[in-house]
């Protein structure tokens, strides 16, 4: 293994694509007659296909979840918890991780060419609804003979994968992880969506989402789209401790160009940001979010919503997350104690708002460690 | 009076200009050599001239505070709080609100014409500071011959002026009154000024400020900018009782036009602002805000800053106001008792976030009421 590589690292890890012919049924109306899945897996898959875990991602998030690429030195977006002996053990587990419909990094999405026109779909993308992609995730379990997750696991947008995952396929998956997340979006959460989604649409290089036939990219909609959401996902009192009022300089210059270091940090994150992520995707994964509501089919009672649901649940917030606060968590908590589930909750004091979900904060990563020892057992692995 | 308006009115108001030309040295070091002012009055000035209320305004704020201009059906922006009985009561105070320089409502600022150029100044306009906004009011006051106010008080970036006031002209006021306002803004606060700003000129109708002479208005930059000022001026709780995740229309269009109410609202009030405020005003009033941090020169000792106020202070703040909360204007109070001075807090339950200041919530007109009331008493008016 190379040097930088850490000892509790997966490694080395190589992306897989799965084709698939058979046409989804989204649950806009529109049909994708085939797509193609890019994922990533690490550890062992057992014999009687018992232990494998699926990784849902957030907004920004991808299929490479652990461990690096060659040649990359940083590794994946959960690295801090998915490797051997790490919470999610890949000595005991067999983790699976997508990059979902509508991605932007390998799997059928705006980007990818439209068998129908020969050119890159871009906004002609059939939106994707967190139900759609449950869906595109069961058949990529079929396709690899899982009949049954040992888990179903996410943070943020990938938790409402999770907790959909818990009635949709409530027989494929024996516990459920919904982490810093929320049973559907405020008012608030909406509208910063739409802030960032204005902006990218307004963009005179968006060209009505067709803008890689034009060969351009609507950067500066994309850059205040993410400027804004990291705003969303750091807290107050991180980014004082982080930043401050510190500036650049030793003075103030009287200019616009950024002066106080958190200015600077967010152009650095914008500019990254847009260079790499397509912008139809991020239209997309926000639509996706703003429409996430199960219990709308259920008379507006999540408890009832979730009544089908037979796997036991772990449901973890983070005290500064002001994005999906902890009350947001304690909604599904409270839904699941009412439709007399096995639930397992967690609030996790941090400084670091949303964003803590990522890190390995130390009672985050013992009772995440705690709780999937738990699944081991019980699940005999 | 027209029928529309109400008997609680200061009724019909016309705003008169007031020009210097004694050059004013701004704190970046630049000289406005001569400059307007535009200013509204409610209210009689008494013989002494001893019942003098200075408004100082918010970001996107202006001189007309009260009362009705010709053809109007909206009164001015704190017409809730000024007008006769009401808690700043113009049968007792004579209320004086100005533009501030730099502004886009007739005071000198970026779409004024420079002398120099005799092109509108545009980015050329120099950046004002609060300390400079402060100077340029005493000498409006002197203009009116007011010695000495009997409160200067003002909300959010307002109640930063008002602040400076008690220490930059300690004998100019008797009473000063800060609401919902901060000491200094945090890193968020900076950032999400920084948002709007990257948002503004990052937008090509910008033209490094000099839109005016190209016909041009960075509309769509500072739609986005408005739009986001908006979401952080209320509240989670706010928004949700007020939209909650209502649609415009019966079902989900799956598509990218605003579909959920509180995308509509936000829209509207992006649009309305982005044709009649100025981009550069936006730009030069988010940087005042930016840069105010008067315990800077004291040692970072807000109390030490303080120390040489003469007047008494009047504090409040509101429950859900996230841009400022509670504890920001704790930080001010606490330094003020530190400093020995007498001052008044209350912390007002409210839902309405940082909009708050502006609304008549019962207990905020109360106390405010109150409080004025003992300020016309002990100074006899």
């Amino acid at each position: 293994m190379p040097q930088h590589i850490p000892s509790d690292s997966v490694g080395i890890v190589t992306p897989q694509v799965a084709k698939f012919d058979t046409p989804l049924e989204l649950r806009s109306g529109k049909v994708l007659s085939s797509y193609e899945i890019v994922y990533e897996t690490y550890g062992e898959l057992n014999a009687n296909k018992s232990n494998a875990v699926l990784i849902c991602h957030a907004l920004s998030g991808h299929h490479h979840a652990a461990g690096f690429h060659e040649g990359d030195k940083k590794p994946g977006w959960w690295d801090s918890c998915i490797g051997p002996g790490k919470a999610i053990d890949t000595n005991r587990f067999f983790v699976l991780c997508l990059n979902n419909l509508g991605g932007c990094h390998g799997s059928t999405g705006p980007t990818s060419i439209n068998p129908q026109t020969n050119k890159p779909y871009g906004s002609d993308f059939p939106m994707v609804r967190v139900r759609d992609w449950v869906e595109s995730q069961a058949r990529l379990a079929d396709y690899l003979g899982i009949e049954k997750f040992a888990a179903v696991i996410g943070g943020s947008l990938g938790g409402m994968q999770a907790l959909r995952w818990s009635f949709q396929y409530p027989d494929r998956l024996s516990y459920c992880g919904v982490i810093a997340s929320a049973p559907k979006l405020s008012a608030q959460n909406i509208a910063f969506n739409e802030v960032a989604r204005n902006a990218i649409m307004k963009d005179p290089e968006f060209h009505d989402g067709h803008y890689m036939e034009k060969n351009a990219i609507p950067k500066t909609g994309l850059m205040t789209a993410r400027m804004l959401a990291h705003l969303t996902y750091l807290s107050d009192d991180a980014m004082g401790e982080k930043f401050g009022r510190d500036l650049k300089t030793d003075e103030i210059k009287y200019g616009y160009k950024p002066e106080f270091q958190v200015e600077s940090y967010l152009h650095y994150q914008g500019e990254k940001f847009s260079t790499t992520f397509d912008a139809n995707t991020y239209l997309l994964m926000t639509k996706a979010l703003d429409y996430f509501d199960p219990a709308q089919y259920s008379d507006n009672d999540l408890a009832k919503c979730l009544a089908p649901a037979n796997s036991k649940f772990f449901v973890v917030s983070f005290t500064t997350d002001w994005r999906f606060s902890p009350e947001r968590s304690e909604e599904i908590v409270d839904a699941l104690v009412e439709a007399d589930k096995d639930v397992t909750y967690a609030c996790i004091e941090s400084e670091k708002g949303h964003d803590a979900f990522l890190i390995p904060i130390p009672r985050y990563v013992k009772i995440f460690t705690a709780y999937m020892n738990r699944v081991a057992k019980e699940l005999n692995l």
